[in-house]
């Protein structure tokens, strides 16, 4: 985290029906909005990215057989999205797609073809367990094509303020988001952006079985520039104050300096004669495979207690055992290329001190 | 907010899945369950306490017509637990009391005599929106006796350590807070503490279209001094902390402290010629009703801009517009006699200047 957003967090509360905090949370919305690309608003729950995830979810489509959801899935997030709808009693199309490999347009829109009942579309823009991207854009244009009335709901976790993505002019439904990667904050808010078809679909649609998750309720709030529930007010400042940092920075140069992380990763890891995991690399973080004889957790461990250096391991899921087998680095937000260079060189040490040849 | 804990909550990020936190995690844990006073898990949830209710009202009864749920209300925010159940399509009995008055043991008996296929009693300790506490020990006593198996769950959002409350030798099952009031931090945590028969019960009801608020996801985690999601990571490290200052002042030091500001406040405020709201006043917090010619907004920016004393206004609901007619004063977390002091003196200044005729 930068410090002055820390320092942004630790400043007293204020309390959240006062003028003071709707002027923070007004221009947190603006500045929402144009991180996004959008007119339409964006909503701050409070909770996780899964929170936000699934409030977008269970309020755009009622239980039942009909209408369905496809749901597409490379990874253990796409796998939850999927796990949820099948909570709600919500019919769904699984798309399963190999992880470490991304959906493409045309199955989407093949699936979309088979099943022209399908009235939402959920698809995970940069699979965080997998480190791969999709081609978004392809996507949301398919699904605007086929011509039904699907509304895509993507997730953006790590994807949002890490990757090129235009909301309004690539036609996306619904965005969502959390407060904990690239957006530069601790975790505890999500973001949920609401495209024109999405904000009449929410009229329509009954949830079913939810409060607190229900969006209407947000969208009402939100639309007199408040929240329905108490909120974290210390994030909230925080966020507006990282996002106040990011268009400083510009959004085209964040991004820009996210693919040169994750190509300088790239790059290096296979010099070193690693696998990366993915066969469409997400910029956001590079995932590759140990090589054989190396332990993830005493790999991590020396590289946090020697090194002052953090970096994740593997998922299981559904559709792959990842866990001690692969690590992943990440390129999103405080971070720049001599905490990426030190990162580096601490993994090619350590990958030299657990017997791997390097080059 | 005590400043330590301001300050805790601006440390780096630290990552969830990892020793450090998971041992931050259980003595957060440790610690809640000696302030709720309960042998069971206290689960720690990101969202309002509005998360944190909805979560044990949709995991311990499932949607239909029996069995049935006993909502007690004499406020708004009964009144929204109320509104839980209904978007839930949990069937209910309505008890409502008058705002200002509380429920009692006997009424609480009476309903589930005439009612036995009750399942699940909501209850609010201290009720916010009208200042009002009820005898929460007499009123779990009659649910116990009445012998069938409905469990307890009670809204503690003002009172756990703010007024006298113990868990298990009270034989609450299911005891709700958030983390903005008595217990000293920024809005963004709620908590469940479970006892063992809402335990025993989580593993029998089948929770209804619901992912994130299934309360057994979250209990599975905290067997394991994790957490199903990402956590707000420096809000919870700035809860152990408040909690840390909590128990080394003693908790019943803290609950004296809150009644002697509440007797101070009702007995300077009758003293102006005001009238308390509630006939059975909180500890907790403390309201009355404006004199008349007293205009709400106006008095309260006055308080805010020239004491820099922020009092909290009234609410809305279906048992009692209170809103413009009642303002409020807090005695919950952080706040010393000095304090008190100068708000009833401000208070005084500025009904004074408003036109009402002191003592």
């Amino acid at each position: 985290m930068p410090e002055p957003v820390l320092a942004e967090i630790a400043k007293p509360v204020i309390h959240h029906r006062t003028s003071q905090f709707r002027d923070i949370f007004a221009d947190l919305s603006q500045r929402l909005q144009r991180l996004f690309g959008t007119e339409g608003p964006v909503l701050t729950l409070a909770g996780s990215g899964t929170t936000a995830f699934e409030a977008a979810q269970v309020s755009l489509i009622a239980p039942g057989p009909a209408p369905r959801a496809l749901t597409v899935a490379s990874g253990k997030f796409g796998e939850r999205w999927q796990d949820i709808y099948q909570a709600c009693r919500v019919e769904q199309i699984r798309l399963n797609v190999t992880w470490g490999s991304c959906p493409t347009a045309e199955q989407v829109a093949q699936a979309l073809q088979e099943n022209p009942d399908i009235s939402v579309v959920t698809l995970v823009h940069s699979e965080t367990s997998t480190a791969t991207a999709c081609d978004l854009q392809s996507i949301a244009q398919a699904v605007r094509e086929h011509g039904c009335d699907a509304l895509l709901i993507v997730d953006g976790i790590t994807s949002v303020a890490a990757l090129p993505l235009h909301m309004d002019e690539w036609g996306i439904d619904v965005l969502v988001t959390g407060s904990q990667k690239a957006l530069m904050l601790p975790p505890g808010l999500g973001f949920v952006g609401l495209g024109p078809r999405a904000v009449h679909r929410l009229q329509q649609v009954k949830p079913d079985g939810c409060y607190s998750l229900d969006l209407r309720r947000w969208l009402e709030s939100w639309q007199d520039r408040d929240v329905p529930f108490t909120p974290p007010v210390n994030l909230i400042r925080g966020q507006r104050l990282a996002l106040e940092m990011i268009e400083s920075h510009g959004i085209a140069d964040v991004w820009a300096r996210t693919a040169e992380l994750a190509d300088m990763t790239r790059g290096r890891l296979q010099s070193m004669g690693l696998q990366l995991i993915s066969d469409s690399p997400s910029d956001s973080l590079t995932g590759a495979f140990y090589p054989s004889g190396v332990n993830d957790g005493a790999f991590r461990a020396a590289l946090r207690e020697k090194h002052a250096i953090q970096i994740a391991g593997g998922q299981d899921g559904r559709g792959g055992q990842w866990k001690g087998k692969i690590f992943r680095i990440s390129h999103m937000g405080h971070v720049d290329a001599d905490d990426t260079r030190a990162a580096l060189d601490a993994i090619e040490t350590q990958l030299t001190a657990a017997g791997h040849a390097i080059g």
